[in-house]
């Protein structure tokens, strides 16, 4: 029973909808899926690393023991046993977590986009690092912010760098272990005198974390929340030390911006399943984690080390790459009369893929830049692959 | 290790999160779980109806066959097989739902959010039918619309008056089937006149279904979808019809709105967990709906029919209340001299809880309403929290 003659709709969409474009990487993942290319380019975990009959031992037990309670609608914070568990693990003697801290989040890039909605007005100065992490872009692009980018250098963001920048920023946004994309790290030292600066300035710091548990020496980095809970909000996720396919992450917040984040939650999409926070809180409860992670870590370094390796072996002296002690990527810098995007088209010719470092700058595109992920590819495809962009590099350097 | 004198943050909250407000109704929920309460507040489903054996073996299925994939990043539209299915289902011999229209989202609370951070700017006017589903609003004034109110009667959403309020109205939001809060379903002369009058307009309409298939009587309404494909999105959830804590919907929309909705989403939470998808998919994809809604149906229908009685029993006849043919709710008028908030310090101490109809109205509340949910509570219970309520009206009356 359709209408007569509809007046087709003239789509007015909002300004912010105007902001939306799809992630570079996720655009190249539907063309690097195919089983012939050696993909660099995922920032997927790998799949060998899901704990798959641990999970299902715990959708077992808790649909079985609690299923009426798990598949109803549930608190807007969170599962409170997980919440506890979560806040205990962030605190340490000089500085105690409370659970009232801790909203429950779909996944980590949902704690983003609710720190975007509550915090950014249109124009707003928002401070991020130079390259920062893309997904961190893309949702407080949504709320068109005013982007200025914070020095970095081989050692990670250059705190000394933030006053000229910070005359009426909102919020400073960092990713201080094994960086996505430049697998760097913040030392000591720097994470002190960041913390001190953003608390000087009063600007809220976000510290969002999660690679911090792929340590390959398995020695954690002090967290920054630790170091200044009423000033840093911290962001973590079990989507790199269990699944990402759940959707679980949580932020740790000050008690007057937490509460601010769970109405937005509320609006937004209600509560994160409880199931979900019933199961992962049956997986990690005993110390599962702890047996767990180390045998993630191996697995990285090796393959880390097989990249690093072939990238020595086969890539001109004249190109620079980080050499990461944790997470699941290396960022490579090449001669400056290479353009990555070009690179792109030449490796995808060959079978070879990786993601360009363009899209990571909020500001300026260091286009001679790109983001290697070893994670999912074993070590001797990864050996091919390298000896494949080696190639293509020295060719480009010929010409 | 903390830093020596931290400078106390001076929170800056966006513009938009001072409209932040909890919902009334789950600040009422947090008072109302006692046991020794009979509490008509819910929106809560039964969790008598939810198939938890049927669910846990899909867990089971999905995980030991695929599961490190159901556990891995997925795509930002959904599980390909759950959207052919669900464009399937939504069509029929005059109008075919493409799979491409379809996206998967968090709960349909989440299609709102993103309908509004698509649709909506600062000041865009909104159309609403009065009351309306308090979700919606809330989700639509993170955006801070204009909101104008659709007269409603008897039969529901008026269509002759949306002309004097359509100037430059970015969306109508409707909810024709047993409405949430008034129980009240659109005819279907009236779905004719109000998707006409949205097409003459070139006006978006939003039909959000969350309870079309709890009908007691058994034959669904002809979707408005159906009607205009072209110029009405149409919203679906798993949460009635399965369970609610899985937090699983759907919007449909024409593909330039939905290749938008897209993007947002991605920014917002990347994906809806790929595994609930998967189970959810196994567990609808050989008709089991088919035999499950009706024992929902059947439950909700005697439950109604208690409370109807009890209220043609026990309520002064100056109170007047809707008689739905499916869903959850009854929507209670009072003599206008009762303010609902007051009756219901009152019954919560008789140990007695609704909801009060203001916090449903855009505009210019209705201080006498209030709305009674009858599935969670036995037909006996039922009874007796009704006879509590009727004396209480009664005893204002008689003020």
């Amino acid at each position: 029973m359709k209408i007569d003659n509809p007046n087709p709709i003239q789509w007015q969409f909002s300004e912010r909808a105007s902001q939306l474009q799809s992630s570079f990487i996720r655009e190249i993942l539907k063309i690097t899926q195919r089983p012939d290319i050696i993909s660099f380019a995922g920032g997927l975990p790998s799949p060998l690393t899901f704990p798959v009959e641990r999970m299902k031992a715990s959708f077992d037990k808790v649909l079985s023991e609690n299923g009426k309670v798990a598949l109803q609608y549930g608190p807007t914070d969170g599962y409170a046993p997980l919440r506890e568990w979560i806040a205990h693990s962030l605190s340490n003697e000089g500085a105690r977590i409370a659970p009232e801290q801790i909203l429950m989040t779909s996944g980590s890039q949902q704690a983003l986009d609710l720190l975007g909605k509550v915090l950014i007005d249109e124009g707003s100065r928002v401070l991020v690092e130079t390259p920062s992490y893309l997904g961190a872009l893309q949702a407080f692009s949504v709320y068109r912010p005013e982007f200025a980018s914070v020095d970095t250098d081989d050692h990670g963001l250059v705190p000394s760098s933030i006053d000229a920048v910070a005359d009426g920023a909102r919020l400073l946004y960092a990713l201080p272990n094994f960086q996505n994309p430049t697998g760097r790290s913040l030392s000591i030292a720097r994470r002190v005198e960041l913390v001190e600066t953003c608390a000087r300035l009063g600007l809220p710091l976000i510290e969002d974390d999660p690679y911090g548990a792929l340590s390959y020496k398995g020695a954690p980095f002090p967290k920054m929340l630790s170091m200044n809970p009423d000033g840093v909000i911290y962001m973590g996720s079990f989507s790199k030390v269990l699944t990402p396919g759940i959707r679980l992450g949580y932020v740790c917040a000050p008690l007057p911006l937490v509460r601010r984040l769970e109405l937005a939650k509320q609006a937004a999409d209600l509560h994160t399943a409880t199931l979900t926070q019933m199961v992962v809180y049956d997986v990690i409860k005993d110390g599962f984690l702890e047996e767990h992670i180390p045998t993630i870590r191996t697995l990285y370094s090796k393959q880390c080390q097989a990249m690093l390796d072939a990238m020595d072996a086969f890539f001109p002296t004249s190109v620079h790459w980080t050499r990461p002690e944790g997470g699941m990527f290396i960022w490579v810098t090449l001669p400056k009369s290479i353009d990555a995007m070009k690179l792109l088209d030449q490796a995808l010719a060959a079978k070879v893929a990786f993601v360009p470092g363009a899209p990571f700058y909020a500001n300026d595109p260091e286009t001679n830049t790109l983001r290697l992920s070893f994670v999912t590819v074993p070590p001797e495809r990864i050996r091919e692959g390298i000896a494949i962009l080696g190639k293509l590099i020295a060719a480009n350097l010929a010409e």
